[in-house]
């Protein structure tokens, strides 16, 4: 079973608008409604590869019900470890214009949680890494949480010899690295505002003094950069892919951790998952992959020593 | 007791952002929510007002079952009777830019009310209108309902003799005006729409014509210009105010309902109007008004006959 961890989950919902624009009015002509979360995103792509996947973190209030149950008609087996709180799970909005194509994203904080709730959370993690053969933290935290949540939540999964991946940002980023996870995967922006550096090569590599065990960068059209233990790779899609690019880092995130459980060599890690990052942007929503895309993918996508 | 309809209910949710800016990804510092819709907004300006007052149309879904949680515990006597519907009652989201102050309103369209529940709501208002003393219908239709819905609930409340006032726009309030109601409350822009002329008080005897018994035009700044069996006025307040007019239209509708059961003159229930309409502008959210001010700008609005 891989453990994905999402402390803030959310209700993505997504607005089609003819145009927006700021201080007007706007008739919504299509609303859709998912679940939501990087670590959500993540799970539902291990699922379609066929692994078992436990779902934990928050979910509260109406919001958090709506989630819930349309997480349990997910095809694929997600089991629900989400624990109830106080609050309100959030809600994040996508108005997609319909002239541009462009996205406004607004996200919603997420609920306060409480000092309780929270040492619930970690007792019912203690239980449940033991049972993972991985474990995946992913995204941001919400209102309440330390800040030194996954460096805390790292080293649990180091002390029970469970390989841990960490996706987030900011200063739980940074926090969580020094605790050494196993794979962290930062996108440009992340991994400068880690490093101080914009130059990938050498933030990657500064990533990796930080504690990090093999740094894997996601770098939107360019693929990824990886620093491994094994070497460091560029891997690259055939091409520029078009389309929607939320869920292609949570969609890396899952190939990374099915090539690690069905025990591939790094390059073909790599491969796998940006065969699913590029086959994520042709799918509409987050969290999906057009299946027939990402399996052409896997024959076409390059992979070079990085230099 | 008033009976207000508000058939497409809504979950009012206000979020603020530093700078709304379109194609770019927001953090909201603030989420409130609130039941609205415009009969909602009504109901409770007229609850303030010391009226008893009954809720009818549809909520339905997570979003309606917040909405009606937040109903009861609604200070006033509101009753509700709203009646449960299979579709998820819609959002509106209002973006308020910390920078500039204005505000972004996205609309969700409401949920499918299907001929079945539209069948059960017809016999739940007849069985409401004969205990009111007045009716106020109020905002847009959910995806459903027939385009003539006002048309047949105005023609209810006149068989029963209860006064009835109409408050919609585009062919729902042409339909509506068609079958007399005895108020009708546009706007500017629906009056406009309604009558082809954007000349006020041409406009407003067209829209008499058409068969509204009294036409209350809503103006803005210039307050309103209103044509009744007893005679023609402008209700003018003292000076524009500065604020959130969300919600103004709808107090203007509870002081005229109001003005009505305490069987004022006309000029009386347009100063009632006016100044309730002023001084919801002056509160942060619609269907709530600054009752200090309210009573100030009683004294304050001037009415001349209009010629």
């Amino acid at each position: 079973m891989i453990l994905t961890v999402t402390l803030n989950t959310a209700l993505d919902i997504t607005y089609r608008v003819r145009s927006l624009r700021p201080h007007a009015s706007h008739r919504v002509s299509e609303v859709v409604e998912r679940p939501g979360g990087k670590g959500v995103n993540v799970a539902r792509v291990l699922a379609a590869l066929g692994h078992e996947v436990t779902l934990t973190g928050f979910a509260g209030g109406p919001t958090g019900e709506v989630l819930r149950e349309a997480l349990a008609s997910t095809p694929g087996p997600v089991v629900d470890a989400l624990l109830p709180v106080s609050g309100a799970t959030r809600r994040t909005i996508a108005v997609v214009d319909e002239l541009t194509g462009d996205t406004t994203q607004l996200n919603e904080p997420g609920p306060q949680i409480t000092p309780a709730e929270w040492g619930t959370f970690l007792d019912r993690y203690d239980a449940l890494v033991p049972g993972a053969s991985a474990v995946a933290l992913c995204g941001s935290l919400p209102p309440g949480v330390p800040v030194g949540a996954y460096a805390n939540l790292v080293r649990t999964a180091r002390s029970a010899g469970v390989p841990v991946l960490l996706d987030t940002s900011g200063e739980p980023l940074r926090r969580g690295v020094a605790a050494r996870p196993d794979i962290i995967k930062p996108n440009a922006d992340e991994l400068a505002e880690l490093t101080g550096s914009h130059e990938p090569l050498r933030a990657t590599q500064d990533a990796r003094r930080r504690g990090a065990g093999a740094v894997v960068a996601s770098l939107g059209a360019q693929g990824l950069l990886a620093l491994t233990p094994e070497g460091r790779w560029r891997a690259v899609p055939p091409a520029p892919e078009y389309g929607n690019p939320t869920g292609a880092g949570d969609s890396a995130v899952a190939g990374l951790l099915s090539g690690l459980l069905d025990q591939l060599p790094w390059p073909d890690r790599l491969i796998r998952a940006v065969a699913l990052s590029a086959a994520t942007v042709r799918s509409p929503a987050a969290g999906d992959f057009d299946r027939a895309a990402y399996e052409k993918l896997l024959a076409q996508v390059s992979v070079t020593t990085a230099i």
